[in-house]
Formats: structure tokens, sequence, C-alpha cells
């Protein structure tokens, strides 16, 4: 059937071409990780921008009769896909992040009866929040609609990278509202709310913040509102117990009153309203002050065109997506693909006033001189191969990424690098120190002019912080003792490869001791591995391994969100040295086999959060980091075509255009990375070095537009969804047989050229 | 007896003699008020300082069992004389005032076994606090030491204007503590503290801030605290529950952690120390960052010489009592004037950094360009005389304090000019918009070089705030209706008398629209005024006066802390016109009797703390601000000796240099600003006009040194104990019959001659 061939052929280039002149925001699908523990969500931001404008469709507490409430995980970002109820829309979100915070300031229209409780999912109508049709709902870059059923209200979203821009379309009322619920928190528990100050500064425009304690523990977030036309209105309930109001007996302070304080607060402001009457709000945020957050309005959204602001913002992230131009197989591969690089643009986030102020770790506000400063940094996730991905397409902002760490540095009351900061706090979460992996891949990389000198001092103190997480103990015993800190193996591993990571600032700055000293250190993960049992193996502080091991187990084995199967492989800084250590290229191909072959069984990972049954194949997590360079690792093997099948597999397994479209957290854009790596071909296996290991494409083709101007064209030939092999890779027209692709041969711009095969 | 009266006479003059080289700060006695309920706390503070850092001699909750407690009033400051323990030393005080607030940052050295309890007075030795003997106690200005019995520790305590300087003499001991409670405070409830974050910067150094919401509602202190060595060990206990606490399961927070943060928070910090080794602790405040505390400490206090600082602050205090130098009738005399005058500058408080930086009404951080700023304005109280004082001898610093208010009047959300406020607080305590007085004083002196135009609409916003206090009916009926605002009539006398000072203002500034239209409202007090009563008289919204009317009580009839006898004579602006309305001035001279003979009786004041029967004579209640002009109306009628014999008897009565020297709260320095006065024989009973009303002095004579370098020379003839009539008055040589002394003549200098009589 040649004919058929040939249309269908000429056809797809038709729908090639069209897509060629579509918009790549387009291909975004806000949706995408919304249902199940994908944790993003789908509301309005810029790319990087501090406010994250999204809906809260549910109010879970943290706890329920005393107990942590398991709900309030699948809440992270606010958002389930599959929910029917709106509460309103709020102004931070963590984007993919397992464990959440923010959600501060809900904003939400109604009519008829104030109602100032939120109401209850179960009970629809039963308090302010609105049921909602899902096709009314749309989501794209920079934009997010919903029709809230119970008022009548539209609600359109966008958002420029300070403020949010709001625009609720009403039905003729007089008693129209609109709520400012300063309760309502993501991780929401009763005393996570720790202060509240408000001003009604005219009949149009409020200012005020919010302090918070969560998992930021000393969180300030400054905001001013304005209006579009005044309100006729306005009040507060105030919920908590007040022993002393400190106001001299005055006031109804409850309405009309342009003052309020307190730790649990609600507010409102009413209108009249004609049928299809417009009422608009811009919301701006600021880390340092009320006046701040008035200067990043005027400045951002002096106006009120709301179709100005969206195309504005559309057109930033039509300029990031731009950086990458792909042809793909089929367009669902395309929206994959850039809904994938879409997240992983929403954190970090800006953290700065547009006058250059910002809060710091040291909770002072600090002025940026000569970078602007970020926050949200989920290093344990990003490190692997989301902060790579900046270093090609996104080399300037990480840039400022790593001076926003050193930033923090130089603030910390330990002198040391962010663990998992956010909104100038450390949260000190999962392990490792891996800022010196983003700097190492800065220096590897040649994207920072941050000064070597206070990059390496900074990651030695990191590196040295005694107190922290095993360290102490690590530079004693030279492993982590399970006996003395728990997760010990993955600790140990992890800060053995960091050291390696130090090591390589060092010898770029030429400082052959601090080089010798870590290139040491990071051999300490010889000191876990157990040639008895075959694994990394946690070691006790008498120099013995624990004995009752289970190397699928992920609790108390030495492992934290892992086992010795998956994790116990996280030696990138010498790959070949742990094959060899662990029985050689065939034994150690046959132990990756295993791992994508045996099916780990429900009782290991029933108690962990991070790991869900959608992210794994056989015993690989690929809904959590620690295994994500393990697909790779085949290609140290004699069996490198394993890395071309598996990251084709894992790619069509486990991403997808749809809302269930990823198979765990997106970590802050780390999942998103891994799947942007791979589509092109290529992943870094060993961040802080200039080699990334090339797999198996996904696309047709692909231009990556370097911020240097210059170009790197990816092409393919015989790609096809079975010709997952690579038999041949051309780089500028040289045959590289080594797998190994090399930062300059991006950076210098130029040609990839993969040639496929069905057979391996 | 001539030569016993020779020699006596040679004897005085000898004890004159000697007394001239005394300096002045030894007659300053710092106990004065502080028992009973003056409300003065003993401690060491720099004139004007921010820091004021004096012991506590209790910890008092401000509720029992669900009710007030009491004792909570007692304890406004701190400390009440009798009081055989001390819990520690903290930062910041109020002077004299009616309610309270602050008490932050207390410090406390103890050995032993470390307990982080306070304890309770009832069982001594129960907690860290201390008995102490009060023969080891001691004060002056700048200046404050004790003995801790339960330790064996010498405390002495000195400050400069923002920090304070610790001097702790220890045994020898291997477990000698500091406490640094930051859960103490003044008016203690359990949401009083908000947060609280501490870093240890190093072995040395400490910082954080504190957030409290009391009085001042939203209140931040920041500090950074240096110890003259390195602790061996610290730790901190959190005492709120901690529903989650942010940091992911890492540190033993509790012990050499060096960060903390959290709501009830107790720190320590342990040393070693040898037999008689001093430790020294500098305690630095800052309104705006813990950076700005770092600052302040290493600009004031940059060396570990205790006796330097407390030498330097020795003499500033020894500047500005020199302002006035006084001869006396004896040494009692003297130490009560310097005292009066010491306590006339413990606030306004400075409430800024070094660099200029400080925290206003909005929150936000600002930086004062052409003056200093100043906190704590208790307005109803200290326009009277304080401010009218400064314009005489502080003329500099009262520009300061009016452009702190014009300042707090720029970023009020109500664009008003203070009412009562403290650390960028409002508590709208008390009745009027007095600040509009303050202006108009500095006006009509001459004093300040702010713009008038700022000043009149700052003031005429502040008396346009329809929602303050029964304004806005005030605006509509002509007077306040005490069915709509309860203490109507004195709310009516103040408001017209503010107005008063408006017009004022709009005068100099040639206005003479808004000049008509205040001294049309400055009439307003004949709006209650009953003629068949007698007395200003509750009026209703109907225009009808309140029935069941009883002009001594205190409660529900149209006043407040007053009643219709005293406080009903408040026209300050038009007393001829009062007195004329009540009845001539014979009639008025009789009322002016009544109260001053009438007993009170106990149920008119036994539900009002701040009217104490040590305050009263007969009706009249100098403890309290209402009547403070009431002794100098007689000036009025024809029985101007009146004035004369009564404020000599008030001066007698009501003032002292013992510990219970004062019969009420200080006032912010109004009580004491009210001594100054009247001891030099002239008081301003109409703030906001250039006009003194003479009254008879106390003092031998005076000097009043100048800010300008010209000098008042006040001299008394013929001066005794029972001389207390004043039978001519000489300015510059001209003799003065209306009982007037114009501003003019103090601000160029010059003579005024009293010329003192056994009789009238």
């Amino acid at each position: 059937m040649k004919t058929v061939c040939f249309l269908s052929s000429i056809l797809f280039s038709l729908i090639s071409i069209m897509a060629n002149s579509q918009k790549l925001t387009t291909y975004v699908n806000p949706f995408v990780g919304t249902k199940n523990m994908g944790h993003t969500f789908p509301g309005a931001t810029a790319p990087f921008g501090m406010v994250q404008l999204s809906p809260e469709t549910n109010q879970v507490p943290y706890a329920m009769d005393g107990k942590y409430n398991p709900e309030t995980y699948r809440y992270c970002s606010g958002y389930q896909y599959d929910d029917k109820t709106i509460f309103g829309f709020s102004h931070t979100h963590f984007s993919g992040v397992g464990h959440s915070d923010l959600g501060d300031f809900l904003v939400m229209p109604t009519i008829g009866k104030l109602n100032l409780e939120p109401g209850t999912t179960e009970q629809p109508g039963s308090g302010y929040h609105s049921r909602f049709s899902k096709n009314t709902e749309k989501a794209s870059p920079g934009f997010y609609q919903v029709f809230l059923d119970d008022y009548g209200i539209k609600a359109e979203l966008t958002s420029s990278e300070r403020v949010g821009f709001h625009r609720y379309t009403f039905p003729k009322s007089s008693a129209s509202h609109i709520i400012l619920d300063l309760m309502s928190n993501i991780y929401n528990y009763d005393a996570k709310n720790v202060w509240t100050f408000v001003r009604i500064e005219d009949n149009q425009t409020v200012t005020g913040y919010r302090e918070t304690t969560g998992w930021a523990r000393t969180r300030k977030v400054f905001f001013a509102m304005k209006f579009s036309k005044p309100f006729k209105n306005y009040g507060r309930k105030r919920y908590e117990k007040v022993e002393y109001n400190g106001f001299y007996r005055k006031f109804n302070e409850n309405e009309n009153f342009p003052e309020f304080a307190g730790r649990q607060i609600r507010a409102y402001f009413d209108f009249d309203t004609n049928e299809h009457e417009q009422i608009l709000v811009k919301f701006a945020l600021s880390p340092t002050s009320t006046s701040g957050a008035l200067k990043n309005l005027e400045a951002e959204i002096p106006h009120w065109d709301f179709d100005k602001t969206k195309k504005e913002t559309e057109a930033k992230w039509e300029k990031e997506l731009s950086k990458i131009e792909v042809e793909t197989l089929n367009e669902n591969d395309k929206r994959t693909f850039y809904t994938a690089m879409y997240h992983t643009m929403m954190s970090p986030i800006l953290y700065q006033d547009v006058d250059g102020k910002y809060l710091d770790i040291d909770q002072n506000i600090h002025n940026a001189k000569d970078f602007t400063n970020y926050t949200i940094f989920s290093l344990w996730d990003t490190y692997r191969a989301l902060h790579p991905l900046y270093n090609i397409i996104q080399q300037k902002r990480n840039n400022d990424f790593v001076k926003s760490m050193l930033s923090h540095a130089r603030h910390s009351v330990h002198k040391a690098l962010p663990i998992w900061s956010h909104y100038a706090n450390e949260n000190w979460c999962m392990i490792g120190y891996h800022a010196v992996s983003v700097l190492a891949d800065a220096v590897a990389k040649n994207t920072t002019d941050a000064d070597l000198k206070t990059m390496l001092n900074a990651s030695v103190t990191s590196s040295n912080l005694k107190y922290y997480d095993g360290i102490g103990e690590y530079l004693t015993y030279g492993y982590v003792p399970e006996d003395k800190s728990s997760s010990s193996v993955s600790k140990t591993l992890e800060y053995a490869y960091d050291d390696w990571c130090i090591a390589q600032i060092a010898e770029k700055l030429g400082d052959e001791k601090t080089k010798s000293e870590y290139l040491k250190r990071s051999e300490n993960y010889k000191n876990v591995y157990n040639p008895k049992s075959g694994f990394m193996h946690p070691k006790l502080s008498d120099g013995t391994f624990k004995t009752a091991f289970d190397p699928m187990d992920t609790h108390g084995q030495g492992f934290i969100e892992g086992n010795a199967f998956n994790y116990g492989l996280y030696v990138p800084q010498n790959v070949p040295e742990m094959i060899k250590m662990m029985g050689g290229k065939n034994k150690f191909s046959e132990h990756l086999d295993q791992i994508f072959t045996t099916e780990i069984a429900d009782k290991y990972i029933e108690k962990n959060e991070d790991i869900t049954r959608d992210g794994i194949i056989g015993n690989y997590v690929h809904g959590n980091e620690p295994g994500h360079h393990i697909p790779y690792l085949y290609n140290w093997t004699n069996d490198a075509w394993k890395t071309q099948e598996k990251v084709r597999m894992i790619m069509r397994k486990m991403y997808s255009d749809g809302e269930d479209g990823l198979c765990g957290n997106d970590d802050a854009g780390q999942m998103s990375a891994w799947y942007v790596f791979s589509a092109l071909g290529f992943y870094p296996v060993l961040p802080g070095s200039d080699e990334y290991q090339f797999g198996s494409p996904l696309v047709k083709s692909a231009k990556i537009n370097l911020e240097n101007g210059k170009t790197l064209n990816i092409k393919t030939e015989n790609q096809s969804e079975k010709n997952v092999y690579v038999s041949k890779i051309f780089v500028n027209g040289k045959e590289i047989k080594n797998h190994i692709l090399k930062h300059s041969d991006i950076a210098n711009g130029g040609e990839i050229v993969y040639v496929m095969d069905r057979k391996k």
C-alpha cells in the first residue's frame, strides 16, 4: 500500500509545517503532573517568576486528630486534577516538590451573602469555595481560566514575574465580593500563621505582609494589591483567640477600618457589579517590604490591560521555549517535551524587588549588585540534570543561581551553601551538600563569573559542617557509620561525589592541596562497599557491616528514598572503578538488568511518600532521583545498547502529555530536565564534569539556540518509534564511539547526528 | 538667737558652695517613683536612649485564671521598690507610663545547675531569679548595680543610646551561665510573643530579633549581643507546642546549634569563671535589622571599657541636666528637681540606627534625612508641659520629635499624626489628637523648621479622622454626644483645644480660611456646658443633657480619668470665656477652692487605675493629667495668690526625692515636667501659645542655659519655705502684673526676679 504510505507521509509533513508555524507555548500543557503525585500546578506564572498564581482545589489540614494527614502530601502544590472544587487562587506554589509550604494570599471572588469560611470539598456550597466544570478550565503558559459555577464568575489569571493579575467577570449583583484569605496555606496547621499585617491604603489599594512558620521556619511575604475599581465596603474577621488586642478600646475593626493585624485573618472587599462586569486585581509580592511590593507592582504592570500582560508573559515563555526547537515523532511527544521544558522554568524563582533589594538567610535585606537573586533550591534533586540543563539553555540565570547560593553562604550563620533553601530559609531537606555540584558544573562549563576562591571556600565550609547530618563522622571514619547517622550509605556516596566536585573547583583554581584532599575524600564510597554482599552496605562505627541487610529495602538499610540495589550505584565520579569493584562489566550489566526486571514488593515502598508504583520499572525508581543516572550506566559496560533501549522505554512509560504525565514529583524540574536531556539523546551523568553520556534521542531533530548566539543542531537518521538504538553518532562530522559528548561541542555550536536503528 | 542664725547661714552657704561643685547627676535619684504607682525604673539609660536597661523584680502575668491581673499595672516598668527578687535585666522599658509593654531581652547571670525557669517571688530559689539586698542596690544616671545573693554575682549596668552594657562579677564556678530569656515580657501573656529568631554568629556574638503583639500590636526589636569572652557551650529551650518544626529531621537544636527560632525561647551561655572574674555583655538594639544592631554596637561601644561608657553616659546626663542650674531651699528639693529633669529625658526615645535607618508605622524601613527619628509619644500626657519644656531646654530634639510625628503621619494609613505611638505602632491610647498641640507649640515658640503646610495638612487630617473616637459625631453635632461615644465631654473639650492649636498653625501659615474654621471648632466646648448644672455636662445626640449626672464621678459621666469638677475646666484656649460662662471670676474661684477641699469619696476612684489616693488633694487629682493646669487657673480670677499657694503646696505634697516621690504615673515625664516648670515659677497653661502663667517658684534661683547660647536667670528675693506668695515679678527689670511670661522673654535670655512674701 505504497500510496497510502506516501499520502500519510505528505499529511505528516503538512502537519509538521503547520506545527512549525504554531507557537511553542501551545505545546505546553500545564496540567501535566497535576494528577497523582506530580505535584505540579496549572496556574499562571512567568518563567522563573516570583508569583505563581494557581487555584487551590482543596484545603487540607496538616494533621487530623493529632496525626499527620497523608492527604497533605497529595496537595503539595495545592491542586489535584480530579477535584471538583476551587477555594481560590493563591500566589505562591512549589512546582513538583515532595514536601510543601507556601500557598500565600488566597483570593476568591464570590457573590451573595458573604461567607468567609472556606467550607469543605465534602460539602459543596458549605463555604466560599465553588464547584467548577473541568471543561471551562484552561491553562497555558502564563494563563489560567476557570468558570466558578457557584457564583457564575469567570476567573482568569495571568502574571508577570512579581505581579499576579486576576480578571474576574461577575454577574449582576449588589453583593459581589473578593475574599482575601490570609489564613489559607499549603501544609496548613494552626500555628503556621505567625503574623499578618494589612493596610487599606485607599479604596483600591491594599498592602501588607504575612509571616509563616512552615518548612521555611521564619518566612515573610509582603504584598501590594490593587483593584481596578473602588470597593464599596471592606472588612476582616480575626479568627484566633485574642488575649489582648493592643488597640485601646476604640474601633470596630471588623468593618471599614483601614488597618488590621493578627495571626488568623480573612478579609473581604465588596462591590456592586453589572452583568459581565470585570473586576481586575493586581497582586504584587516582595521579599522585603510593602513598599517593595508597591514598586514591583508599578514597575511591572502599571496598566489595567490584562491581555497585554498575558501576551507579554506568553512571549517570555515563547522566548524561553524556543531555546530548543524540536521536531518529534508525533505531536504528543512535542507537547511532552515543551511541557517538560516549561516545568524546568518554574523554579528557582526570582527573589528580589525591581530595585535589587532581597532578603537573605540572615533575615536582613541586602542589595543585589552584580547579580539577580533567586530562591527555591531543591538541590538534592536539581543538581543532577536541571542545573546542567541550565548550563546549556539558561547560562545567565544559572550564573545568578550560583551567585544567589554564594550570597546565601555569605549570610548563613554556618557560612554554608544552601542544602534545600527557599524564601531566605534553609530547610535542610535531604542529604548531601549538592550546591557544590552546581558550582562545579558551572565552573566545568565555564558559565559563571563568580569568584572561584569564594566558591571554593563556601564549598569547603559546607563539606566540613560537622553538626550537619553525619559530616563529623564522615570526616572521622571516612564514611558515615549507620549507628551514628541513619541513611549512612546514601550520605557517604553523595558526600564522596560532592567532594569530587569540590576537587574540580580546586583544580580550576590551581589549589592542588585542596584538590588532592577532596579527591581523596571522593574515594570514600569504597569504604561502604561490602564485597561479601556485593552491595554498598551500611557500615557501623566499629568497622563491621550491618547484619540483617536487605538490599531491596529503603528503610533502615542505610539508604533514603532508594535501596542498595539502585541508590547503591551512586558513584558518578568514578563509574569504571565502581564497576570493577562490583565484579566487572558483565556482572554490573546484569545488576542493572536486575534493577529493571526485579519487581519490587509493595512492602518496600508502602511507607515511602516519594516512591509510588507509577514511577517504578521493576526496581528502577524513576519517580525519584537517586537512580536517574542508572539507565546511562550501561554505557560503561559492553551493553550500551541497553542504555538506549532503557531511556527510550522510560521516556515512553514515565512521561506523557496528559495530566498524569509525571510518574512522581517533578522535583522542582529535575524529572522534566531528565526528559529534556534524554529526548535530545544525552545526559549529564557526572555534573561537575564537561561530559555527557549519549543515550537515545526521542526527537527527530532539535536546534538548540544558545545564549552566545551559536546553534547546536541535533539530527537523526532513521528515527522512529521502534528505531531506539543508535548505531552511529557523529559530532561535527566525527564519529563518536565512547558515548561521550563534550560540553564544548554544545557550547561552540555545531551538529550531532544520530543514526538510529531498530536493532541493537 | 542671732548667732545661731548667722552660723547656720554660713553653714548653708558652705553647703551651697560644695553643692555647686557637685555634679548635677549626683542629685538624681533614679529610684524616685519606683515605689507605688510612679512606674519609673531605676536602670541605666542615656538621655532619650533607645536602650533602657533595668532590673525586672517580678514576672507578672497579664491575666490570672482568665481574668485581668491588677498586679500587671503595678509592674508597668517591671520594677517595684519593695521587691526582694530580681529576675534579670531587660533592655526596654517605659518610664512612668500608665499602661505597659516592652521588657525585651532579659539577661540574667547565674551559677550552678542551669535553671531556665524564672521561678516565682513567692518561692525564692525556685527559678533563675535571685534574691538581693537593698543595700547593694545603687542607681545613678546611666548606671545601676546590685548584688545577686543567690549566685554571689555583682551585676552592674550602664548604657549608651543604643547599646546596653552589662558587667557581671562572678564567683569561681565551672557552671556560670548567662541566660537570655526571650520569653520574658512586661504585660506578659501567652500570645504576646509572636516570633523569635536567634543566630550564634560566633562564640562571643549573638544576633536576632523578637516580634511581640502587645500594646504595640505589630512590634519587632532586633538585637546584637557580644560577650567579652567566648562561651564554652550554649543552647536553648523552646517552650511552645511545636506542631511542625520546619527543619528536616537533622539536629539537636537544643545544644550548640547556631540558629534557633520559635515563639517561646530561652537561651543560655555557659562559662567557666574564676573568683571575681568579670564577664561583660554588650547588647545593642535596632528598629530595623540585626545588621543595624551590629552597626549600632560597633559604632557606640567598640571597646570593652565599661567604666568609659559609664563616664560618657554620665557626662551626657550632666550636660542635659546643666541646662537648668538651680539653687534650692534645701538639698532634697535639688534632688527632687534634678530627678524630675532626669525623668523628662527618659522618653521619647531614639528610634533609628546610627546610619539613619528607622522603622515607621507602615512597617517599612526608611532613611531619616533631615532629622533624627524618635518614638514613644504619650501625647495626651506630654503635650501639656513636657513638650513645652523641651521647647525651652531641648529645642533641637523637640524639632526632631515634631519631624518624627510628621514622618509617622506621612507613613500612616490614616495620614494622621500619632495619638499614642511607640515602636512604629499606634496604640490609640486616650483621647484627643494632641500631636497638633506639640506642633502648634513648636510653631508658637519658633523651635521647628518643619514645613508649615505639611504640619497643617497632617493636623487637619488628624482632626477629621471620622472613625476615630467620636470625631465623626463631633463634626456633625459640634460636640461628641455621650450616647454615640463615651467620655464625650472630655473628648469635646480636648478636640476643641486641639482645634485651637490647628488654628494657630494655620495663622502662622497665613491660611485664614483654615484658621477661621478651626477657631470656630475651638469654641465647641460651649456646646457641652450646661448652665443648669453649672458644669461641662454630657450631652446626647438629641441635644439634651444627660440626666442622672454626678459631677464627682469619673465613670459614665462623660469624662475619662477625671470628673466634671476638674476635667470640666479644660478650656485653656479661652479661660476668660469659660469663667464668664461658669458664672464669673468669684464663682469660678470658689469652684477651684471646692476642688481642693472637697474630699473625693473612695467609690469614685476605686475602679480607676490611673487615679490613686496618693495623687489627690481633695478632688484635685495631681496624679493624672487633666487637672495639671487647674492650680494656675486662679490667675484668671481675683485670687492669683491661690495659684501661688496651691502650686507650692502641690510641689511639697506630691513630689519628693524618695522612691515614693511621685504621686502617680510619671506619664512619660509629664508629671516631672509639671514640677520643673512649677519649681521655676511658671507653667504653660496653653501650649500652642507663646505664653506661660506665673505661679510661685520653689527654687531660690535658676539659670537656664539655652541652646542658642543665651541665658535666662531666675532670681528670687525673700524666698523661703513659708514665703510662697509672689508679691512682685520683674522680667528684665520690668514688673509684670498680668501673670504672663512671654516665651520671647525666655528665648532671648534675660532675668526674672520673683519677690517672695509670706503674705498673699
